[in-house]
């Protein structure tokens, strides 16, 4: 019989896309919305985020299958020469990600800088993903979203905001586009869970417990602890910007009455809110200028003095891209916490993928 | 002989103004940039944050004097239907921050959202302020700048990036505007130089020495030690997103070629960049949703329940807001560290306000 226990497994990129492309047909989405969003978990598999991407395959055909998540396209509800509101109709927050910020850039290669806001998303993944498709077009581009209530905010007894994550990438010439990706917790939920899962212990920064005080019991998170906000004040009042672009402008549901995507009920539908901005700096400063004056400040950044035990300097997302890099040549090593999801996916779909579910023999 | 010692003053908002706009034509600037200065300053002395209010002037008057600050007005140099480059020919900051923002809240009222770049700006004090300025037109504003290095990156051994403020601010309906005006360190400088000033023992992640270590010794600051990034990466991350948005798109100078506008030569323009961006949400979703849609997400911040010892949640900028009405009611009182600095420059300018330098009688 098959080998079912989760291990790493080795694919190439288009067996991964493949496979995530037909995962997302099987459950009813059309060639292209499943191409789309295929692209959007395998780059971030590659990037090594691996809590980001192709993991989160069985939550969202759960959705499918139950009617949270629509088979739908997104479509536009209201719009003026430098702004678009889409609503995404419950459509994979993957899909509804990728039209608004194309949207996005095609304004703002009409008038120099666009917003898109989204209502009726979904769960988007990776927020870096968005804005880097902007910085592939010669853009800036910024991507943020709302979420359930899972982070504290100073002085608050429970979760008050989501982690609400925010991205910015620019291009950079030759090079890679710079890409920041981050949540407004001090830490992900994911990195509490794998610490609890490895019983090591947390710093007290990390949670804060239903009384609000800080505390090193990673066991207590999510039922019974929040996360802690990002310096305090700094992320929490971030948080809450990233609410009103994302939820207030939008007419999306904002903090508690969007659905958790993961723990709620499948049928419904979660409600987020997403915002999406893309600013022409080519049209501004010229592709050339801008890139030279991002080579100079790489050049400097990298050649800058470093602490005892550390190479070099890094630019946001450099690591990432070099995953990116060695994923295309030799394929992305998923870790087991990922087949662990997939194997059963596959098998409950019908689908028996060789790298996924090697014969008997192997 | 009049009292020179420094010790806390009360004064008026007008009395202040006065005496701030005065100083500024003192120092050569028109009545018009005087009075918009001194309405930046002042405002900031109201909401109690008076390490970037009044505090500045004498920094400001010596550059205004040398010729590295100077009394001109900031022209556009390129621009778009949602965009303009601005030169601030090294005018004040705070003169081309306020002329910048209203362009972009012009242009946003035209097309949406607009972002304005400006390149040979100088220091702007609080960028609050201008973010608060959109808000109270009823925009959703945002403002941003680059800053001579003082701010070190995971790994590095000495700072990589300014300090580069973000502020943001939504309107509120008939509250005050939702405001947020933070730094990329953890703590900002002055909390520091406090602590040091107090004998107060500082944190070990307020600061890295010139190993690239932790520190808790503040003496070391800033000649031997840069602040922390905010949470490490991400704060250093979003350092580098406002160094591109306020100096590599505007043509500005950026990190190492900024002159520092306290210790560097006051007679050399510092080169900062800014930008700035307005979002017209009311034309996105109506001013009266909006307001209401922020209004529940006040009254939910305000009734969540709290840790002991906390009364209540705030909302970003509340007590700012609080601080203000007060000032406005009562007058503000200057502590002993700006009276300090403010009672030489009157001397050195021939002012002599009563609520400043009290005639010997007092």
């Amino acid at each position: 019989m098959p080998d079912h226990s989760p291990s790493p497994r080795r694919v190439s990129v288009n067996d991964l896309h493949a496979f995530c492309r037909e995962v997302f047909t099987r459950a009813g989405l059309g060639e292209a919305p499943a191409g789309t969003a295929a692209d959007v978990l395998v780059t971030t598999d590659t990037w090594g985020v691996f809590t980001h991407g192709t993991k989160l395959l069985p939550g969202y055909v759960r959705r499918l299958r139950a009617g949270g998540i629509r088979a739908v396209d997104p479509v536009v509800v209201a719009e003026g020469p430098a702004w678009t509101i889409v609503d995404g109709r419950s459509a994979l927050g993957q899909v509804t990600g990728v039209y608004a910020m194309r949207a996005a850039v095609e304004k703002a290669r009409r008038v120099g800088v666009a917003y898109v806001g989204v209502r009726n998303s979904n769960h988007f993944g990776a927020a870096g993903y968005y804005a880097t498709l902007a910085a592939r077009e010669g853009l800036f581009g910024i991507a943020m979203a709302n979420d359930t209530p899972s982070v504290a905010a100073p002085g608050s007894r429970g979760p008050i905001t989501g982690t609400n994550p925010l991205a910015y990438a620019f291009p950079a010439g030759d090079a890679d586009p710079v890409v920041l990706d981050i949540a407004m917790s001090t830490v992900a939920g994911g990195k509490v869970y794998a610490s609890y899962q490895l019983g090591k212990p947390i710093p007290a920064d990390w949670l804060v417990d239903r009384d609000g005080r800080p505390t090193s019991d990673a066991s207590l998170y999510p039922h019974n602890a929040a996360l802690a906000p990002m310096t305090g004040h700094k992320g929490y009042g971030l948080a809450l910007m990233i609410e009103a672009l994302s939820g207030i402008v939008t007419g999306a549901e904002i903090t508690t009455r969007i659905a958790s995507w993961m723990l709620g009920d499948p049928a419904v539908p979660t409600g987020h809110g997403a915002a999406f901005l893309a600013i022409d700096v080519a049209a501004m400063t010229g592709a050339d200028a801008f890139a030279a004056r991002v080579r100079s400040l790489s050049d400097e950044i990298h050649a800058a003095p470093t602490a005892e035990g550390v190479e070099r300097l890094h630019l946001p997302g450099e690591r990432e891209w070099a995953n990116r890099r060695r994923a295309l040549a030799e394929g992305v090593t998923l870790p087991a916490d990922v087949t662990g999801t997939l194997v059963p996916l596959a098998a409950e779909l019908g689908m028996e993928p060789a790298w996924l579910v090697p014969p008997a023999s192997d």
